[in-house]
């Protein structure tokens, strides 16, 4: 598929990734006129000035008013205040308009949206692509930023096929390898890669710094220590959300992830030099095994995994 | 200090960071001529055509007899190999020679120093720079591999006073800045911005491959991932001999963090989003906030530390 997908666009929560994918979208002709939905004029203006949307305000109705049969909506803010805006948006629905997501946790939306959109549950397209940066909102938007990367998309049974087409073709449009998988797989495996090291970036660096003189120590800092801590430069309140969202998953990987830390503990406190070099050339084999599959995405294409 | 410092230098186990430094010494001049002391054949004719070394072998005796007084013999072996090493270069130090070596730790060094040199013990300057990569070996050395990079001596009451002046300069004369701190300090700051940090990323990747299909889980990592685990990819032998090197530093790091990842742990399983966000600020304001000093060292040249 490809060529125009959806007349109207309206990103509501136009950010880093909402900004970008309008971008790439744009740029792909999948969109006409894309319009973007934010309480921050300031946001609206930086959407504008980086050419993600055309127009925007925070006019909820009138921008609603605009859509038709066809048209899509992104829901591209925090995943917490994303059940009440579903709440909003179902008139639109009910009109024939789509609407997708970008939340990185799927079971609470899913959840949320069989809860509020009731008849219009086959028009929401659960979706996260994953991508990012330490870097937020519009004015970082980039048309690259989903460029070989992966999107997956959790459609539930009701969900209308014809919708989650056109909106795989959007992605794909964009760049994107997209992959379907059911939401409680999708939190478990983000879980292990995504929030859980997030969770740990964020403990190093405030155990570091609940030191006496953290200076002193972040100055000895090398490459490995900038690399490992990046992400706990991430956006609080999304990071905050997630682990919220997504708490039984977490707290599962976390144990999971406990009770290996402790067997190399009790291996260093037990002097236990073999248990050591077992765990680290297994973990070395592993990461250079794998590394082809997270350097470059098109590496391992082709292959579902749902 | 700047031109000629040693006129012969003498690499024991030409590696990634003895060859760098070789492979800098010379093109700064420091040196007039490069031996490496080697098992493998392999590994020295790779230091050759690196440019690193003007010769080499594993004849321990013929290469340690060309040294002569204000000679510099550089231990660059793994962390429990080096006390055996210190025995064997006594001779050497007895007529003049100066000695330094590059080991992660520096208490059990300098506590085989004590043990091993008796009256030679001056003329060995611990040191330990704070650079590398997950590469490894002669064949990946770069000669601008210290340019910028921080490199901590930890000399006792008893070293010699030039002979640090003149270790001192020639980590300078590879672009390095150099800092002299206490061995006990050096190991505890370590154990928290680099072997906590390797440990941690050992054990999430153990995590991972552990499960039932890891490729899955690794198919849908990002950059971020990507980063926080590059380090999972370094040396095991190395970092097994560091883990049992640096026990006691590192297991109190290892507890300090356990501790802070608790407290989030706790949390996240209580709904507690007040502590979620309040830790995330605080790790994120200090990541960004500190971020200049590992991003660029220059950026805090200047300050000592000890």
């Amino acid at each position: 598929m490809s060529g125009l997908l959806f007349p109207r666009l309206l990103v509501i929560g136009p950010g880093l990734i909402g900004g970008s994918l309008a971008l790439a979208a744009r740029q792909a002709g999948a969109v006409q006129r894309v319009t973007a939905l934010s309480r921050s004029s300031q946001t609206i203006a930086q959407a504008q000035a980086v050419g993600a949307i055309d127009a925007g305000g925070q006019d909820v109705e009138a921008l609603l008013a605009e859509l038709q049969t066809g048209d899509l909506i992104l829901l591209a803010m925090p995943t917490l205040s994303l059940p009440a805006w579903l709440e909003r948006i179902r008139p639109a629905l009910a009109r024939g308009v789509l609407a997708t997501d970008v939340a990185s946790v799927k079971g609470t939306v899913v959840k949320a949206a069989r809860d509020v959109l009731d008849e219009q549950l086959p028009n929401f397209v659960p979706g996260h692509p994953i991508a990012g940066s330490e870097k937020s909102g519009a004015g970082a938007a980039l048309a690259g930023l989903f460029h070989r990367r992966r999107v997956i998309l959790t459609p539930l049974p009701e969900t209308d096929a014809d919708a989650v087409s056109k909106v795989t073709a959007l992605w794909q449009a964009a760049g994107a390898e997209v992959l379907h998988m059911p939401p409680d797989q999708h939190d478990e495996v983000l879980a292990a890669t995504s929030h859980l090291p997030h969770l740990l970036a964020y403990a190093l660096v405030d155990a570091l710094v609940s030191r006496d003189n953290p200076e002193a120590v972040f100055r000895l800092a090398a490459g490995g220590f900038r690399d490992f801590t990046r992400i706990a430069a991430s956006d609080p309140q999304m990071w905050h959300d997630i682990a919220l969202s997504n708490r039984e998953a977490l707290l599962r990987q976390l144990a999971d992830f406990g009770q290996h830390l402790e067997g190399l503990r009790q291996a260093i406190a037990d002097g236990d030099g073999e248990t050591l070099l077992a765990v680290f050339q297994r973990a070395q084999a592993a990461r250079r095994h794998f590394a082809p599959l997270f350097e470059d995405p098109a590496a391992s294409a082709g292959t579902e995994i749902s």
